[in-house]
Parts: C-alpha cells; sequence; structure tokens
C-alpha cells in the first residue's frame, strides 16, 4: 500500500540525496532501512532532490509497503535502522494516486547565513557563513525584486534538465535573527541550484557590492555568467512541499527553527 | 604576554576539554593550533573542563603568548589551524594575574531535550531526547527547591575529585522552547557530572515519575545511588564563565544557537 513519509535530515554525511552507485544517497539510507521492516526491495520517490550537504527539516516521500505492518513500524521501526542524521518524523498510508513529487504544489526551502568575522564552529556545516556584517534590509530589497514569474536562466546550473527556465517564486524573503541571516524561498518547482545562486547574488547585495536593483538587472540579463557563484550547501534547509488537502496529510511543512535563546 | 581566549566548540568530535595522550582533547586541538602559530610549544588553561561530547558557546581559555603578533593572528590564524568544529571567538592580552580557571567567579550551563517520540536527526548529538512529552512546569518548580547552598552528594560522581561537595546553585531555570526544553544552570563552581545529574533527576520529575518535591528529598539524602541516571552529553553546552570587570574582557558568556526542525 502506498505510504508517504516526512524525513529530517543532516545533509552533511550524505552525498545528496539522490541514490548513487556507492549507496551515499538519504534515498539508499532510507530504502536500506524501509526494506529491512519490509522484507523486500523498497524504491522512495522524493518531494524534491536535494544537493550534497544540503539539509532537510520535511523532505516528503512515498513508498508503496507491504499492508500488514503496524504504523509504528515505518517510523520507529525504520528510525531504528537509519543512521543518526537522518529520521523518519511521521508515515501515513495514502491513496495510490499520491506522488511526492508530482502531487507537490509548491516547495519550501530555508537559508541560513551566519556573518561574522570569525567561522562558525557550532553551526560548521549547518549555516553560511559570511565574514563580514550583511545588509538584510538591502538583501529584502532585493530579494523582493525578483519575486513573480520570470525566466531564472541567471541563477541556472548549467547542468540544469529543466525543461524551462521560467517559474513562479511565491516567495523570497529576507529576516536578520541575532547573528544570523535568514532567507525564505518558496515556488511551485526550482531549477538546480536556483535557491543557492540567488542567495549568492544577495550576499553580494547584502555585503554593498551592488544595490538591490542589481538583482533586477541580473534577472534582466538572463546569463547565468553574469551572476554570483553559487552559495555553499551549507546553510540551505528543504523546509517541505506542500500537497492538495484531500490527501489528507500529517504537517509536510517545517520551517526550521533558530533557537538563540 | 598572557592572553584570554574565547572558544566555542561542538564536543562530538573531541574525548572532552583535557588534553589526552593520543591528542584527542579539544585542550590538544587548540595547543596545536596556537602551537603552529606562536612558532614553540603553548599550554592553556580553561574555565571549565567539559566531558567528551560536551559543547561551549564561550570556554574562557589563558595562554601565554609571544608579544609580537597582531591580535588577530590568535583569532584568524589559530582558526586556520583548528579543526571545523572548534573557531576562537575573540582573543585579547590580559593582566599577568588572570587565570581562566582560578578567576573565574562563576560558570554557567546549558542544557537542550528534544521530547517527542521520534528521535532527532537535525539536533542528533546536539540536544537530549526524550522520547515523551516533559511537563516543563513541574520540572521549573523541581529546579527551584535545590536552588542556594547545598551538599550536591546525590548529584555527584563517584571519581569526583572537588575538595567538598558544597556548591551554591544561583540559577537553576527550566523553560520551554516549542518542541525543546530548556535547561539554564550557574554556580561558582560545579561537582563532575553535577548538571547532567541535575537534569537526570528533572527528567524524571518532567516524566512525572515522581512529583517536584523528590528533588528535595533527593537533594537532602546524599545519596548518589538515590540519584537519577547521568544524562547523555549531548545536549550540554558550557555557556561561559564570569570574570572581575578589571580585566576588561570582550563577552565570556554566549547562550547557545541551535538548528532544529
Amino acid at each position: 500500500m502506498r505510504h508517504a513519509l516526512a524525513l529530517e535530515y543532516d545533509g552533511r554525511p550524505f552525498c545528496g540525496f539522490q541514490s548513487q552507485a556507492n549507496g551515499c544517497g538519504v534515498q539508499d539510507a532510507l530504502e536500506r532501512a524501509l526494506g529491512a521492516i519490509a522484507g523486500c526491495e523498497v524504491g522512495v520517490h522524493a518531494a524534491g532532490r536535494t544537493d550534497a550537504g544540503v539539509h532537510a527539516t520535511a523532505q516528503v516521500v512515498h513508498a508503496d509497503l507491504p499492508e500488514d505492518r503496524p504504523p509504528s513500524a515505518w517510523v520507529r521501526g525504520v528510525n531504528a535502522h537509519l543512521p543518526e542524521a537522518v529520521a523518519v518524523r511521521w508515515a501515513q498510508a495514502v491513496d495510490a494516486s499520491f506522488h511526492a513529487r508530482f502531487s507537490a504544489t509548491a516547495r519550501h526551502y530555508a537559508y541560513l547565513i551566519v556573518d561574522r568575522p570569525e567561522r562558525p564552529a557550532l553551526l560548521a556545516g549547518r549555516a553560511g557563513w559570511y565574514h563580514r556584517p550583511l545588509d538584510a534590509e538591502a538583501m529584502r530589497e532585493a530579494a523582493s525584486l525578483v519575486v513573480g514569474e520570470h525566466d531564472f536562466t541567471s541563477f541556472r546550473a548549467s547542468e540544469c534538465q529543466a525543461k524551462s527556465p521560467v517559474k513562479t517564486l511565491s516567495r523570497f524573503d529576507v529576516t536578520r535573527i541575532g547573528e544570523l541571516v535568514r532567507i525564505d524561498c518558496s515556488a511551485g518547482a526550482f531549477l538546480h541550484h536556483m535557491v543557492r545562486n540567488l542567495v549568492g547574488a544577495l550576499v553580494v547585495v547584502g555585503a554593498g557590492k551592488q544595490p538591490p536593483g542589481w538583482m533586477a538587472e541580473l534577472l534582466a540579463a538572463r546569463d547565468r555568467r553574469r551572476g554570483a557563484p553559487t552559495f555553499a550547501p551549507d546553510g540551505l534547509y528543504f523546509a517541505g512541499a506542500d500537497y492538495p488537502a484531500s490527501f489528507g496529510l500529517p504537517p509536510t511543512r517545517r520551517d526550521p527553527v533558530v533557537i538563540a535563546a
């Protein structure tokens, strides 16, 4: 029977979400753990593929699983077989028409940056780092200029396989939380490296090297060569996806919580 | 010339702060990095020794260092020689009478616990975990009963080398922050494992296995065998120490910042 599951993971020990020949993907770890409980081979599909070193607070996947197990088997049982850096948050039987990738109507990412002279140690690998203060207000203004439907060629990785560079950014916001700058980004779908390329450009603005309006020029240029370098994976969190309410899923979105008490 | 330095570190890759024969202590990493910049052997003393797996947001140390280096050498230079999990936040020349351990007038710890059925992945090793909801209000009431000067024998590790089991807890507070319970603990000095043993007892109360008043009974018993198990190092942060203002130090206290789902 088809099941939806939500995962959280620290991306550092993995070579990305997607399965790899050497088994280093989050998908490989999950398929091994599900297979151990199911007693047969299990394949999973995910809401969004994440790059090596990118984290998830709510990655949604689906898999076709044996019916004769209690729901807890797919949470507690699977978690006992997963590496420390990944855990299932919930599992639920769903209609066979559900597809973690194709049923998703929106995807959400958050990016966290520490801006201070000394590199972070407690947040190493868990936040991006810029060694000088960033102007979050300028970044917010720049971000607002690319919200909406646009051709995002300037922010698209050369290896991107999407059919069209036109995507609709429904949210692109910047907030400061103490020593961190937080960037929230939502769209129906994203191009390859699009969030990290957008963040790279915002950092150029935040550092005062370009005015906010440069973001709109960059977008209009439709030229990746004019863009800023792809920012590090360290601070990127896949924060969930939206699905039609008719599937009756538990929460499929979780914002990373910055606790600076 | 004597220098004070503040460090932050993720305790997971280390066998504790203190230097060990195999070089796995935070102290070993720091002494190697300082020695690389100083060009000679350097020894350090710390405000508080932390156990294996215990983190620090503001560990204060002192070392006698060559005078002919710019202050940035002891921050940026040393950080280039330190492993990813540890970083110097600041370094400052201080009066020769300063001693990171003996000049400290108070020490501060914070403990973070995730209380939910599924084990944490994003906070694995960075927060303690209890699989059922904890009653933070009951824990706060229990904590309040042991604030002040007491014989803490019931919360003292058998290998503790302190001369007296009498210590003065100036702060012991419990607050809920979403899916986390945060415990703050301050004293002039602590016994070995005292914070983790106190947290273990608070969890017994928070889980409803004992009423808050049990904390006072446990304290009065002066018997470690009646206490709760030592709680995991994962959620413990050395959050700094206080020093007389006459030393003119930058901030020697920092609350933990963590990223959860």
